[in-house]
């Protein structure tokens, strides 16, 4: 097979203020090709397979990001838009990467990459488990809800649980780790349909609420009648800001993300019931699974080990795998703010 | 002297959904007058000296408190209006409390309380310092001040410090207990008026800023350059969201009030900034003095001390006492938010 020369990219073309816009002049993102230079010693190329869909993105690229308050550096206009993903080596000057290993590393919405070795993480797929995992339960987004729980929190037996974005990536790990692996008293999931939330009941949550209902801030009373000690966030917005009124006296919210505000630079929906931050003594917790990073692979083990019990449910039914063509990659992106996915959106790159 | 049968009372009228009004058909408070009751055994009866004024209180007659979610049951329409207070002891069936003496209790808005013996505190005043003082800085706003930078956000003399409402009752001791206590690297001040942060600047802060100028918060970027680890906050909305921006990765928010939000139950604004809070992994941490109440003897006898070798700041300055008729009480209880206070606001009750 003779090495590929050029490369297709998406760019981004201009910042945007509110929803990424996909087409027209003020479009966000732009299709480019573009050489791929030569390797150097040390270095791999890659060809992407799965690209990982994740609300954090929305932020590298919010014209208000600004560098050295986020965890990465932002991408500039101009810059291959930033996105993890599982590649396939296609070429190596390292000793240490294998042509035709699958890695792990931090890319872009490109069809090639040229890397420094060090940069990839080799992949080992456990046997019945897809790859996929490693950027699902088994990759980031398992380790977040682990983290948050385990570290961040600190939930134990003793405490009701409410996870928001209970069908997305990290909230239905989040969810399962806190019934059977912590045994929390009860655990209520939020999220944005009626089969997303059946899903997650499917998956140990006591029940599952959904936030779009008429019904819904009654049923959530309802629900946590006995107040609530322990809220994962994944949203903030409204359902932060509902929740704070039902947390119980101590309770401690894990704020692991604000997807409700990273479109709405402009009429973000801010958090009103504050006082109750003050009155019932909370904590309102942020984190960033990057800081716990080393764990990675210890918790890896950790969740694959309760899947082979029985225990956690690990599978396809954890994961939506578009089959996107290149020039889709932006719009299968964009599920992810519409509740297109249930549990881990991933791009799957068609040949 | 013949002992008094009736006692004026302010009762709660009405529940205020914005701002108490005095007068008029809505008055949020009714000036009525009662019977006072024959003392029991082991009760006494107290003339109210001095009332302590508290923008929690508006917390209590808010129509949206729900009991339960307050660290007081709320006061309801018919009850007297709630207060800290200092009181002398007119007559007392208690062998424990002597008739002339002086003590702190949780009563209200009245001329005459009769209280079980068991509910006071009996006070005795430093030479030099006026009796005040147990209910500012000696008393709860100092011992929040404490609790809230010593055992809630930790701070140490590696920390960048701002404190908002930083010429109020607690803001002014939290000024100087970082500063002078804890020898924080930079202390900056937050506060209303240019006379108050001048006030500010003298008890220790390294600057105080007014957030009514128009180059405030270039002022406040300009002076948290290095960003900020420890914000210590009497005032939530607004400041609080601009302060999110400021913060430094894992700084800590000691959130222990919200005035910004008491009056103004409709149109709160709200924190728009909280991705900010999952971004830099800051800790917002709520937190009520009374949960750390038997440290109060420890903690006023170590302020106390601070003021007599020197570095503490507690006299007439820290206290807006003011001499006020029974009819009036409302009204001095109202300067709380209108910026009427520097330091403790205490109503000094005319014979």
């Amino acid at each position: 097979m003779s090495l590929p020369t050029k490369t297709q990219q998406w760019i981004l073309n201009e910042k945007p203020y509110a929803e990424a816009v996909l087409e027209g002049e003020n479009q966000t993102f732009k299709l480019v090709t573009t050489d791929i230079p030569a390797l150097k010693d040390g270095e791999v190329l890659l060809k992407t397979v799965y690209l990982s869909n994740d609300p954090a993105q929305r932020g590298w690229i919010s014209p208000y990001a600004i560098p050295g308050r986020l965890y990465m550096p932002p991408v500039e206009v101009g810059d291959v838009m930033k996105s993890m993903g599982i590649f396939r080596v296609v070429d190596s000057r390292s000793a240490a990467v294998e042509v035709g290993s699958l890695v792990n590393a931090v890319s872009g919405w490109t069809e090639y990459t040229v890397i420094n070795a060090k940069d990839v993480v080799k992949i080992t797929p456990q046997a019945g488990l897809p790859e996929t995992h490693f950027l699902g339960a088994l990759g980031l987004p398992g380790h977040t809800a682990y983290y948050g729980l385990t570290q961040i929190v600190k939930a134990t037996s003793e405490d009701t649980v409410v996870v928001s974005g209970a069908a997305g990536a990290v909230g239905n790990i989040a969810i399962q780790i806190a019934k059977k692996m912590i045994g929390c008293k009860k655990v209520i999931g939020i999220a944005g349909t009626d089969e997303k939330c059946r899903w997650v009941e499917k998956l140990g949550a006591d029940v599952c609420l959904n936030y779009k209902s008429a019904s819904y801030k009654q049923d959530l009373e309802k629900e946590t009648s006995d107040l609530v000690n322990v809220f994962f966030d994944n949203v903030a917005g409204e359902i932060l800001d509902f929740m704070l009124t039902r947390m119980a006296k101590y309770g401690r919210v894990a704020a692991c993300g604000a997807i409700a505000n990273y479109n709405r630079d402009n009429d973000i929906i801010g958090i009103k019931n504050f006082y109750e931050v003050v009155y019932m003594r909370l904590q309102i917790l942020g984190f960033i699974n990057i800081d716990w990073f080393d764990h990675l692979p210890e918790v890896q083990a950790l969740l694959a080990d309760e899947w082979k019990k029985g225990k956690l449910v690990i599978g396809d039914e954890n994961e939506t795998v578009v089959d996107t063509s290149f020039k889709d990659i932006p719009r299968t992106w964009m599920l992810l703010f519409s509740g297109g996915n249930t549990g881990k959106l991933i791009t799957k790159l068609q040949e």
